[in-house]
């Protein structure tokens, strides 16, 4: 790591919670960090940030060429912090997208400033305030000479795994990438944050397992590959009393979750790109039915549903179903880097990107290591389930995969993560799927013509007797 | 009806299949009729067509204020035929784009005309090429003056139901509105046809029936809710034998479908408009899937899926399980239109809709008759789930989808769009989802804050005992 850097190696733009963590990381390994906030409520030094509130000035007292970072909310802002600072930049100086972008977006900076000379690349940050702080995930890319010009510092406050290897790198050749390495970490995260919210579930109200209990379980899994950061946060959450009452704070929570745009607009992509992901989708949509609350208190007055309790699902049943949806969803988000890979020829390597995912983000946990395992096999892998590692643990729990989502059915508790998991896996492996049917309904109606399975070309077919 | 008018009545811009289908419906109910085709090789004409390979010369012969309809495939096309127009038109003059664009670009298009003078608005047809000539669904919108002068040609090609209602109708206050009713219409296509190919793979796999016998079943559901065009559509295709080897055709059929835009793009304005929509959504992921077919060999050989074959799931059960899910399907479409119309301020009347789908259009069905009711009942329903007749319907069917799912994830068939139904039924009737832990799990690691159930506000909690 180099630290030969001195004044003003970096500045940041956006002083919230993630911009001051990552400033006082940033200087606590030795580079000098200037601030600024576009709020001009926040005048605040700190002992680790040299503070300026007017633009021009923050400008000034960066080294050049200026590194310059961006921790400002997605869309507009973004678009008025460039413009803000562009009066005072001169060529060869780099601005740095730490936000939320639409990686379009971030495409589309990169070519507007590319025509000033002026260096521009989106940069995908995981880990949340702790990670900011601590060592976050670091998802970069675009021109490599740019990156290396700043390699050191993101090295520097970047997490590292239990191989020492730093979380963070660039993934491929254009500005966009690492925002939309960033947007599919989500639509996982999404996934599994909806996944355990199915094991949860399953535990409370199939079985009626106190929170506590359920806790005492999900630690259990940790060694396996079930275990994540996820999986730990929840064990916690589960534990926690609510100041008030007494009883469980996660009983005195609302069902009903908000979401920023990265998950939504992952899930958009895969439509986009041709990607099947009913995983990353479900865990979408659920969030937004959680929202229907009015609704779901007039319907669940109308239908009265009740969840019955059943002896079927045992606590490795659960476990292990959980594991194959898991890999399920996590296939699916890599099959969208891989189309996405082909598409826009990034040159990703979806190796790196598991590296990169392996600590200090949301997502990390054990899965990885195979992930890493399967790609390192076979770099070009178009889907994990293909693997011969991860397929061996599916073929090993499919089955209680099918029983989770027959006994979810019957009992009446909707696990749509689960169970889009299911019909992926069943679909994917299947070498006859009926939509030949649907082939046909579409040259009966639209004359759009199909394909047999007996020879090459598109047919046409007057469907009368 | 009025025929009161003469010499070029309507201009048609593409003459496929489409566009000379109703260009002679169209002239067949009294209006002259001029055609004019972009590709030079049609130099066509017909006793019903006044045919002009010169554009110039296409809109002199046209009434003033002009009337040209466009039926070219969407996008760049749309784009250049409409510049080629714009030179030989005057203020007043209407284009009507007949064709299969996004909303967004047709709101676009109509905002850059609006400018020069030149009404515009988008129309969505549907019924194939049969409906073109003999009658099609017809969903107009924009300005009510602009639409009255058309009226009488869109009311003379359009689809009658039994009650002799006309299936052409002015949808919504804004130019684009026909282009989304059409996408949403596309979108649940998609859907019935993706339930119909799970209704016939179980009958094929899990109960191993012929085609012929199939095709029986489906014929005796016509006069009940799940009776509909596609239906019957199913039941034809599944007699046709192919003339080469004799054996019933869809079974010499490929397993890969393709897809047009408008499905994506309903899904994706469901994800952007906060609408759940995952059984439109597994029509369109599931295609996705059909087209991974040398994936899907590679991972049949790895696992060796097969489908158990299944004595639970009668007759019967896979009928209701079917009306169940289609019911879902059908929600989840109109609550898109319901959130569209609250979004965009379009001022639509979903019964409308409903009834503008009842004849000419690839829905076209017995639940349509109910939907209506629905709205007759409560313009303003939110969710069809809540409507007391569906209800009562979802009811007495849901068991029977809660046995086919169950069975469907047992035996190993995939049943993507029935489960994930099953899914959103099961969450939308729930009072308490468990995404109070979702809740909590964004509040742990990013500081997004919780709202509670016993009090107002949001409040953030250190998650450490």
């Amino acid at each position: 790591m180099t630290k030969e850097m001195k004044a003003g190696d970096i500045g940041l733009i956006g002083l919230g919670v993630m911009g001051l963590n990552l400033a006082q990381n940033i200087a606590e390994n030795g580079f000098s960090v200037i601030g600024h906030d576009v709020s001009s409520s926040m005048t605040m030094s700190r002992t680790f940030l040299d503070y300026s509130s007017d633009l021009k000035d923050f400008v000034k007292k960066l080294k050049k060429p200026r590194k310059i970072m961006l921790l400002v909310p997605a869309g507009q802002t973004v678009e008025e912090v460039i413009d803000a600072l562009l009066p005072y930049l001169e060529p060869k100086d780099l601005i740095v997208d730490a936000g939320n972008s639409h990686f379009e977006d971030t495409l589309r900076r990169s070519k507007a400033l590319e025509t000033q000379n002026i260096n521009f690349f989106g940069l995908g940050i995981s880990g949340g305030e702790a990670g900011a702080r601590n060592g976050a995930s670091l998802m970069g890319a675009g021109d490599p000479n740019v990156f290396e010009s700043i390699r050191p510092i993101l090295e520097a406050v970047a997490a590292r795994d239990e191989h020492n290897n730093i979380c963070a790198l660039r993934l491929g050749n254009s500005p966009e990438v690492g925002h939309f390495v960033k947007m599919v970490h989500n639509s996982i995260e999404y996934a599994e944050m909806q996944l355990i919210s199915e094991v949860y579930s399953q535990f409370s109200e199939i079985k009626d397992y106190s929170n506590e209990r359920i806790s005492d379980f999900l630690i259990n899994w940790r060694g396996d590959i079930e275990g994540s950061f996820l999986l730990d946060v929840t064990s916690q959450v589960l534990t926690v009393a609510d100041e008030v009452s007494g009883v469980p704070l996660i009983d005195m929570i609302e069902d009903i979750a908000e979401q920023k745009g990265t998950g939504k607009w992952g899930t958009v992509s895969a439509i986009n790109l041709g990607v099947a992901a009913p995983t990353l989708y479900e865990a979408v949509s659920t969030r937004f039915l959680s929202q229907y609350k009015t609704d779901r208190l007039a319907a669940s007055e109308i239908y009265a549903p009740k969840v019955n309790k059943s002896d079927v699902i045992s606590n490795e049943i659960i476990k292990d179903a959980f594991s194959a949806a898991k890999i399920c969803a996590f296939a699916q988000g890599f099959q969208l880097l891989a189309f996405a890979n082909l598409e826009y020829s990034w040159n990703m390597k979806l190796r790196e990107i598991a590296q990169v995912w392996k600590a200090g983000c949301i997502l990390r946990g054990n899965i990885l290591d195979k992930i890493i395992r399967a790609f390192d096999k076979n770099a070009s892998l178009t889907n994990l389930l293909l693997d011969d590692e991860l397929s061996k643990k599916l073929k090993n729990s499919i089955g209680q995969l099918r029983l989770v989502v027959s006994e979810g059915a019957l009992c009446g508790l909707p696990l749509p993560a689960h169970t889009s998991s299911l019909s992926y896996f069943d679909a994917y492996t299947k070498a006859r799927l009926p939509i030949n049917l649907v082939q046909a309904q579409r040259d009966f109606f639209g004359s759009h013509g199909y394909q047999r399975i007996d020879k090459e070309g598109t047919f046409h077919s007057i469907w009368v007797n």
